[in-house]
């Protein structure tokens, strides 16, 4: 499956993003006002080859959900329970993924991709499919788990590159079951306490960088417990020494489960050639993975926000993505992509709904 | 009119902003997490005097519409019956602000506080009342012309000091019908061919800065043009000299007809207790005269946007606020504004709707 996902995934259609480069100039304001929207609505047309393109909606947030080993070494002052009992707040609809979901008209799946501890919620009550967009739609969840939380990668690979496969494909197919469904944009979104720290690690490894510029203070650690992250980064990396060549590898190496089935969600996305809105430093590491496997998956990628997490905005960078939002938020869950979601929108509605000069009777300068 | 609306505007309410604090930290997320949001949820409930803050819903854009006698000096290459055309375009529904207002579910009125050029709409058809809020709502004009433009201020006054009162206390009425009818927030919008110049004038004189740092290029003038415009603003303000702590001489000597009842509009906001919602360079430099006429009135301000132009940076840094957007947008109309709303939404609905640690039994670090 993540063999034919990357064969299908291929560049954005110049005749559309031309037309829509075009359109953008007969459209009653003056050329370029618009900024970054006009480029970013460019993309889309090009991702759908269709100009205009579709508007991106309903919109659908799949938070996936993943423990880490390396949670022992003390990367984070939160319990590991954490984790789960955030899913049975999500499912709850009580966290704050799930008012901007309500304000947007998202729909919220949860994929239990890697928890440790048993989730506190009833399966056969909530599980059972992808629900997708509509207000009416509750928040899901999807029982995926590849293994209860992976290894501590300071010590030993995180994952076998079986499961790191697994994860993957678990992605691309909760992708294209919520394609399937309806949806015009997939938003990432991640639960997992320590995740940060496997973030920092695959952003230092796809891009070069020390640990020390990517490594962040993720829920906000005092500062020793991030020189600490910064040294188990560090550690993991000196002793896998990953390649960046096998992002398969790499992901097993120092990854978790959820950007495992964050890359795989935007393979999903692009082969598909519906856009995939980023959230934070999560959603950006596993963006790297997905380039890495893909090189035009970018072209399906919006990046929602700029995460207070330095390692999002080096990865950013090196994927050549400037984030919508940029207000220092730093929660994860998918908020601050919900947050960017109507600019997403708004792009693309320009080219539906303007009037044009011509059409309009306005004289031009 | 404006001697009760300025002194109806008072601080904001400390027992309401230190109750959203204390809710912000007991919310299922790490403190500090949602970044300039939380800040922005304490503010408003400020503001409100309650938290949690009554949702900003429903949302009314207010466009002023105005022209200016110092287009004459060929401070833009546009010709000024675009005013009037624009405006049709507002009341067909095809201008970029009725896409973005339809999106946010915003209603849009368009008021002619100075519309120089006879406008192509039959009045009967459009004018009559204040419409508000419902998506359903279409975009209504109110006639309120103060004058058919105003004079070059190059020259002489651009306005008398009566004519300024007048178009400010249009917008303080305005404002009032706006709240009556329900909205929940209000969004600062604007057309005028030219307008750029005279907001620039204002954020010079009312922050002390040359001229050549608050002028920019408007709708995308070129060199010479930019440098024709640099200097008009110099010299209107070398042959009025106007007094800062005079905000209606101000407004009389270099400022517009929409800058005056923009000014009014957040005056009328700050009295009634509502958020005005900030778009860019014209609104920036209204605010800094309703600042001036009414120091309090900025806790009623957010600033949606940061422009393209200058001085709108300039004036947001003298208010002490920080944009919510920055994408790079110079087409005004309220379009900055209305991208900037879902933020303003999302960040008092945390308060109302997003679960303690405490009620969904998550545990704390």
């Amino acid at each position: 499956m993540l063999e034919t996902t990357i064969a299908a995934i291929g560049p954005l259609d110049e005749p559309a993003m031309a037309a829509a480069r075009d359109l953008q100039g007969r459209l009653t304001k003056p050329a370029g006002s618009l900024g970054a929207l006009e480029e970013l609505s460019v993309r889309l047309a090009g991702l759908a080859g269709a100009c205009p393109p579709p508007l991106p909606e309903p919109a659908a947030v799949a938070i996936f959900a993943g423990d880490h080993g390396v949670h022992a070494q003390g990367v984070t002052p939160w319990p590991q329970e954490v984790t789960a009992q955030m899913i049975a707040n999500f499912l709850a609809g009580g966290a704050v993924v799930n008012a901007f979901a309500r304000q947007a008209g998202a729909s919220v799946t949860v994929v239990d991709v890697g928890v440790a501890t048993p989730l506190p919620v009833d399966p056969d009550a909530v599980a059972g499919g992808v629900g997708v967009a509509g207000r009416a739609v509750g928040p899901r969840l999807v029982a995926a788990n590849v293994r209860r939380g992976t290894r501590d990668m300071s010590v030993t690979a995180a994952l076998t590159r079986d499961e790191a496969r697994v994860a993957v494909e678990t992605g691309i197919r909760i992708a294209g079951e919520l394609v399937d469904a309806g949806a015009g944009i997939l938003l990432t979104g991640d639960m997992g306490i320590g995740n940060t720290t496997p973030s920092a690690a695959l952003v230092a490894a796809l891009t070069g960088t020390d640990p020390a510029e990517v490594t962040g203070r993720g829920t906000g650690v005092d500062d020793e417990t991030y020189h600490r992250k910064v040294g188990v980064v560090r550690t993991a990396l000196g002793r896998h020494r990953p390649d960046p060549a096998d992002p398969l590898g790499l992901l097993a190496a120092v990854g978790g489960l959820e950007h495992a089935a964050l890359a795989g969600l935007i393979l999903g996305a692009a082969a598909r050639r519906v856009p995939v809105l980023l959230d934070g430093v999560i959603a950006a590491s596993a963006a790297l993975v997905a380039a890495a496997l893909a090189p035009d998956a970018v072209g399906a990628m919006v990046a929602g926000h700029r995460s207070a997490e330095p390692g999002a905005t080096v990865a950013l960078r090196h994927l050549g993505l400037d984030p919508l939002i940029d207000l220092g938020l730093r929660l994860g869950e998918g908020t601050g992509a919900l947050l960017a979601l109507p600019v997403v929108t708004g792009a693309v509605r320009v080219l539906h709904e303007v009037a044009t000069f011509d059409s309009a009777g306005v004289s031009e300068k």
